[in-house]
């Protein structure tokens, strides 16, 4: 069986095509930093100097301000869920945008509670004006500096310098430490906030984000009634330039812990020569709705510290998109993973817009801005293999 | 009486202000056709090729098509009000956007009825997701033939000679025919419409706009019940260059029919030098919400029949802005003009947002973002004009 899954993940074959997709996606995201170049590409913490003033000693101590102005939370959803927000005070009224939206389209119904997280104290004004906006719980929480400085085996000077290269060539955000943190942070860390413990489920917001389609049901309700652990609305293809030894880890760690790696998975959508190579798709993790237990799991948690050792949050800039998509497609079943058709999203500078006519009607995007069956989309692909895998299992009922 | 009305709308004093302020309203203007090129500056229909095209044959009969899914209003609003929206189907997303946000901020309480109008017949698509967005009831109206025409003693000639000026200087929309139809029609025809004819108040909206404040009265009731007969909540100097004679054909109007001048009036708002010359202040009049008995009145009909008459629509490219703002100024008591300072607003590239801290609670926006204090509004002049009155009407209580 250790075999077996290390020769599906790891046979070489097909590796003509990665030459041709790598040049393709090059093209991509050049033509995206010209087209777009203040956009953040997936998040934002988009601080694109180069940032060498950040160290281990300037964040507080952990310190969570709770809510002073909601003694009796109203929340009607019945999961064990909420939003959570990685924000920065100046965010506030763009966020404002957003969790307006939000509320409008799906948690006025449900009034889930929000999580705010940040690396520095929220303000008064912030915590003012977002809890006006929901009749739901909100908590603000300071991230621990352990989960937001740079390791001490990391060497800054190499940091430094791979930084500078990628400010030479043009890698978005490519020399912004801060935007390091946050990829690290919201890797391997968010979850293990303790404002997160009580909680099964989150949905993941960022300042800036639309939201277009009234949502007539719960999702959280909709992910534990059908197994699912991860979702997503867009996907699309990394930036090879910010992960060039991400997969060797990847292969590395599938060599020393073969029995995390799920039979019943959805390598396919990451890898196109069967593990051989990672061909770049990825969940645009801006937009996340998950089951906190997938990171809580032993599988992930030695995944990301194996990835952390390795030291290429800070050396490269892998991102928390790729790591998030490729430990859901490694550890989950097929069934786990799923793609929010009906939930209309905008994250600059692609939306999802459901194209479905009865699903249209409680929109108000246009489908066709909607990015799923754009060429750097990799949600076609998800969607022939889900395809795919119904006519392999409706074959497999019937014989 | 009559000298007096005249004396006070055309003493010629204070005409050393006059160059300055129209230097400074160029420069304005020269720096937003800059920095925003694209953008409507007041209103969509801004089609900049020099149209040609345009005559008074190619449009339909008046058409009425009522909207096919409501059989049953579902008004709670207590008003004889609906909103007003001229537009075309090519803006129907960007409509959604505008309307998803009235609707949410405030229409899903009272559900007022949607009036569209069109110069061309809606289509299928257009009907079916307007109507799928509101409770309220939906019409749709084919403008007809003679409102969006250009009358027969205008040279034609002449008007293309003065667009391809307007063109050459760059006047915003300077060069377009539709846009002077448009401005026309709002100006003189909209509330002619038959589907008009059974309420008594309206509130434009446009594509593209954004509402930004919970709304938690009922803006219809509160205009009758305060005797309000005009409203806005962004007021700007106008170009110079669309409107050379407008302030000329204005002040003949006042001479020959001066018992249509409201003795309490508004002057001060749109002449700094008690009517010898235009400021060039009005309300922009993307966002209304006003009295149609206004417009239906014997004064405003005889007043747009006058300018009519003038060609000034077609020959300059008078705005429907300045000339209901000239009309609400000079027809109205002070007290019928009312700024909206509690509806959020935005219309590219512009916003109203309430800086008050308990209105803010009901927003997301950002009070630094507000036009309302910015040098080139004139809302801070009628708030003072305004404070100025009160102080006036308090002395003289007193006394």
């Amino acid at each position: 069986m250790k075999k077996k899954i290390e020769s599906i993940m790891f046979k070489r074959n097909n590796l003509k095509y990665l030459g041709l997709a790598i040049a393709t996606i090059f093209c991509f995201h050049w033509i995206l930093t010209i087209v777009n170049p203040k956009s953040s590409f997936s998040r934002p913490w988009g601080v694109t100097e180069l940032d060498t003033t950040q160290d281990d000693t300037y964040i507080q101590d952990q310190k969570t301000i709770n809510d002073p102005n909601k003694t009796k939370p109203t929340q009607t959803g019945k999961a064990k869920a909420a939003f959570v927000v990685l924000i920065r005070n100046g965010d506030l009224h763009s966020f404002r945008s957003s969790m307006r939206q939000l509320e409008d389209r799906f948690n006025h119904k449900y009034n889930y509670p929000y999580v705010f997280l940040n690396d520095e104290p929220f303000n008064e004004e912030f915590i003012k004006l977002t809890s006006a906006m929901t009749k739901g719980k909100t908590e603000y929480g300071l991230i621990p500096r352990e989960h937001w400085s740079v390791p001490m085996d990391i060497d800054m000077n190499i940091v430094r310098k791979n930084m500078e290269k990628m400010r030479e060539e043009q890698v978005l955000y490519g020399d912004s430490l801060p935007y390091r943190h946050m990829c690290r942070f919201e890797s391997g860390f968010f979850y293990r906030h303790e404002l997160l413990d009580k909680y099964d489920y989150y949905w993941r917001v960022e300042p800036g984000v639309q939201f277009y389609c009234d949502l007539d049901y719960d999702p959280f309700v909709f992910m534990k009634k059908y197994d699912i652990r991860y979702s997503f609305t867009i996907s699309l293809y990394e930036y090879p330039k910010t992960i060039p030894t991400l997969w060797d880890s990847v292969r590395e760690f599938g060599k020393l812990h073969p029995q995390y790696i799920e039979k019943d998975n959805l390598m396919d959508f990451i890898s196109s020569d069967n593990g051989a190579t990672y061909n770049l798709c990825h969940f645009w993790s801006n937009f996340e709705i998950a089951d906190l237990n997938l990171w809580r799991s032993e599988a992930y948690t030695k995944f990301f510290s194996f990835l952390d050792s390795k030291g290429g949050f800070f050396y490269e800039r892998w991102g928390d998109a790729p790591v998030h998509s490729i430990a859901a497609a490694l550890f989950l079943k097929k069934h786990q993973i799923h793609f929010f058709n009906d939930i209309g999203y905008r994250h600059e500078p692609f939306s999802h817009c459901p194209a479905d006519e009865k699903i249209q009607l409680k929109c108000h995007c246009n489908p066709h801005d909607s990015f799923d069956f754009h060429g750097y989309s990799c949600t076609g692909k998800f969607l022939d293999l889900k395809a795919k895998w119904a006519t392999i299992a409706s074959n497999v009922t019937r014989n």
